[in-house]
């Protein structure tokens, strides 16, 4: 078999369209080979220890899980007894995309809040930090964020500890959905740790698909106390790979190094160049934040239409005509310019009409 | 990084120690590049689903999944309503291997039947295939089949239809856990479909990381009629890899070709190979028929620890001090003939005391 | 052991801190004595069924359980296959009062809409009532609506039915938690049939406790081909009653006759009286519909704390200050004009400052 | 209404065709009258605390519930993290007659053994109890033992404890479901807490349905280091009862005083007196052992088919023709000589053939 794609095709639908990078392709040849103990007593998994207590420091621990949802759900159920919810924005992956895996696979109800820009803050957690001790209500016990978020806003350190702060002043503790981490440090400029372990992050879902896996997430538990059971909760999940040799190699081929920092640059940097040029386009409008990879705009819906017809982007909201541009790891300028020159025709069309 | 480990070494622990066979790093490698639609629209998925109708009949549909124990119970959910169970054999993988993930996770209870041979028979399943109606029972609704066995046996295509024969009779359906499928098929030397569609099997988890994989299974559908809401129960049981053309591209490189059927014979002949040689050494005896790729033996409990600082491998029975010796698709015949002789020492050592 | 209680104190709390009827203590002593088939084959039950078909239609059934949290969550479970999802309100009693037993007892998730008055539109429901066939959306098929609602205001049938209408038309079913379905039928001066059945209902969740019984409630399946599975639903949601001639006696003696009836139009003829004795009150503010028998206010804060060491009732939402107050069966014209009269005096103690 | 059946029929199918003793009648009229708050802080609840201290040790705890399969989750529940197991028999009600309740609604898996007589012991609970630290397998973390048994045994306060030391020394709990608890003490001579407490016992299910109640069981902790989250557990398990004070009366009657001590003493002695009847009719085979309120024999097929024509009772084993008679509260002497009367009638019209 070769190729039965097109490899020099490129969209802007998704991050988990793009594939894998060169890195961690060179990486699973290397784990591979002879044999390893399964389950995660191999030496890549061990490797993979040894970076997460230095990124993250000494106490952190991980666990590596085959996609995103299975990162969320088993972190989250470590987070909490039976009886526990968790505490969520609306715009959240946990609450929309993942097909009610954290109530009937998990268990857990989810009370979810508005917000504007999906960054929640200590008051609107307050929205639903409530009825402590009385037994008619899901007691609220974790408070998750995505960073970056699903609306592409990025969480300053300050702010994610804001949120920290405030939720263990009550008793509760903070997950982190890091699916696109790595655009967001990248935004930041700073290292994971400033806006987790050090902000008082408790676990992390820490993703590795988006950014150039194949196939690799992790559970960072940066605080042991906030979390039991994560070996048993992962088997009994269906998360546990029986080759966790291929999945750690690529964890570290993106994270023991600067691949990660070098894609979400590239990403975050493409989605910038294509904010700026259709910002520039009359009868386009932005409506969010550009802060990562994600460009977020309202267009004429047959302008939508037809630009779909040659490019893959999705649309965000039916109602409002909203359109979501994601840029990937393999973005690349000539993709982006070409892209915003065909808005700009579209758009021309329109006016001209 | 390069290797971290020996690529030269190896055990007898288990199948899933083994790495990836050249020509699913090869298909990863032609699946890489450019963008595809994540989730499954790709055309390696697609081409999955052409081979397998021409595999297993036209009606066949298939749901590529991360490991066995999601293929599991994901299938077997997809069989049952809420308040159905299934029976299985007290060895099933899905019993006792899988940390409560049928009934925690997928919502089912089991209903266990002790087995000779880990084979169950129309009589073993009647042992609990009763009470159908009564609403203090869960209804007995699956039967589950492992292809090959934990125990080392294979099923004949006969065999397999009076199984589904008894079944379809009582309005039960049928699943075959086929994480060893190769191994099975290879050792009758016939078609996976001469003991799946052909003999009535309804669901099917086909293996692919034992026999060369770097982690891809598949819950394949060999009767629509069986099966429901695959689509949300794979997602919801969080086993929808986003990146899904590279999980095709392996159950490819497998199946649509002569992969699996080189590395099945290979194993198994290693398995015959070393069960040979030990039968041979007095003190040592094989406790079950060598169908496939294990061999099962009784030792001095002394001998075997011994063997355990040499070579990998597990204790199958504490109380009994059977052991559990597993050849893989790379397994050699000088790694047999080496392990053989060591157990020759160590059991001459024995009886020289 | 006599009265170990002041049977003379009543509160504005709950109905549900109301008792028992008398005609319901009759029905349980006459259903006593001797022997009768546990687990619904007694004659009461059987009694019972037929009631149901006389006033419900000759199609449906009639599944006793112990209380309003069972028949929701029973109910709604055979209403769906495992990976579908409910619409609510967001004062749903379901999402809001039932401790997670939806989520994690049920299996299924909630996808609410906040409404006015607690009531859903079709409007309303589209608001949730999308992405049917994406995997990754818990699928919307079923829209539960409360009659009369936790803001104490009344569907009308018509109400009901374009809600019915609507549902059906995009392939949803309908569930009424019928908690307070008398109080409902008195303020609608109609049949339970009218708002139900003829309506379009698919599945009532009955209620006896808050109208009078000492803990009786039921799954009325009103449309057959809505649900699947109750029998066994109801025992492994641990809602089926041994001695169910006791549960089907209190729904007898409250629903085949009309005890029922006169208590509701007790309960909300009180409720009325209690809303036009305050709402003449200078400072206090009627805020919803007294359709039945809740009555929602905002009175000062300190008002309230001062009314709470005399009367029961409770602080509806502390943020505005709204309190509720219920009136029950058993509620008099002295107990309404008496809390009306503390009301006044306690609001023009705050007038004299 | 009044009877719609004959309150002079009595049989020996189960000791829930039973009605209620009379002092729970008149216990459920003086808790009647005026309002009680709802949820369990109601005057008789908190008299059924006081109770509970009294018998069982100031330490002890009481949760009202509905039923026995609701007890027995809901207090299995609360002595397991997610990942956790229960060790049962496999004549366990738990296992076999809650409709898969345990692992669908409770979310946990059984581990069970065989056994000769219904009783566990230290070498039975060994055949699994193992595994611990394993991720792969469900970890044992509760064992639950049946008092009396569903075989009619009952285990000596000496076996008891025999139990409880073996699992508190390997880290496990000990629950007990006493659904008979009062046939167990009245066989045994007993007070309740010399084999619960004081044999080391961590929860118990108490049962009040089958000595005489309506409707009534408690989850007792009488360790709480052994429990967690109880109240939430209970609501989500959907058994918490808004007019609790009728549940708690219920137990009171039965419990406080020694209504349940008459009731079991004369249960007890029907069945002996059954027992010895039988037992010298030529051809009737007494089973097993008669400790406290069940017979079971085995008598010739035609026979049982005769007499369940005159006299309720189950088959408990279709295969080996086994029968269960079962003795109730309200089980009178002119009962079993008639019964015992036409068995000898049946049996001889046999023998002269």
């Amino acid at each position: 078999m070769t190729h039965l794609h097109d490899p020099a095709w490129r969209g802007f639908a998704s991050d988990n369209y793009a594939g894998v990078h060169p890195a961690v392709m060179q990486a699973l040849a290397d784990a591979n080979g002879g044999h390893q103990v399964a389950y995660g007593d191999d030496v890549y998994t061990e490797r993979l220890r040894a970076w997460v207590r230095s990124a993250f420091g000494e106490q952190a621990e991980v666990y590596p899980v085959f996609n995103g949802t299975g990162a969320n759900v088993v972190a989250l159920q470590s987070m909490m007894k039976r009886w526990e919810a968790v505490i969520c924005a609306t715009s959240a992956h946990v609450l929309v995309d993942e097909g009610g895996a954290p109530e009937r696979t998990g268990g857990f109800k989810l009370h979810p809040v508005a917000t504007e820009d999906g960054k929640l803050t200590p008051e609107l957690i307050d929205v639903q930090a409530w009825g402590f001790g009385d037994q008619h209500r899901a007691q609220p016990a974790v408070v998750t964020i995505t960073q970056s978020t699903e609306l592409g806003t990025v969480y300053t350190p300050e702010q994610v500890r804001a949120v920290t702060r405030h939720c263990h002043a009550k008793g509760m503790r903070v997950h982190m959905d890091g699916a696109r981490i790595s655009n967001a440090a990248a935004a930041l400029g700073c290292s994971f740790r400033e806006f987790t372990t050090d902000a008082g992050v408790d676990l992390l879902s820490l993703g590795g698909t988006k950014i150039g896996a194949m196939g690799a997430e992790a559970v960072v538990v940066l605080n042991p106390a906030a979390s039991e059971g994560l070996p048993f909760l992962r088997k009994g999940g269906m998360q546990l790979a029986s080759k966790m040799r291929f999945v750690s190699a690529q964890l570290l081929a993106l994270f023991d190094g600067d691949v990660w920092h070098q894609n979400a640059v590239r990403a975050n940097a493409m989605a910038a160049r294509l904010r700026d040029a259709v910002a520039a386009i009359p009868g386009v409008q932005i409506t969010r934040s550009v802060d990562a990879n994600a460009v977020f705009a309202v267009l004429p819906a047959d302008v939508t239409e037809r630009l779909q017809q040659q490019f893959r982007f999705y649309t965000w909201n039916e109602m409002t005509g909203e359109v979501r541009w994601m840029a990937s790891w393999d973005t690349t300028e000539e993709d982006i310019d070409a892209f915003a020159a065909a808005v700009a025709a579209e758009m021309g069309a329109v006016a001209a009409r």
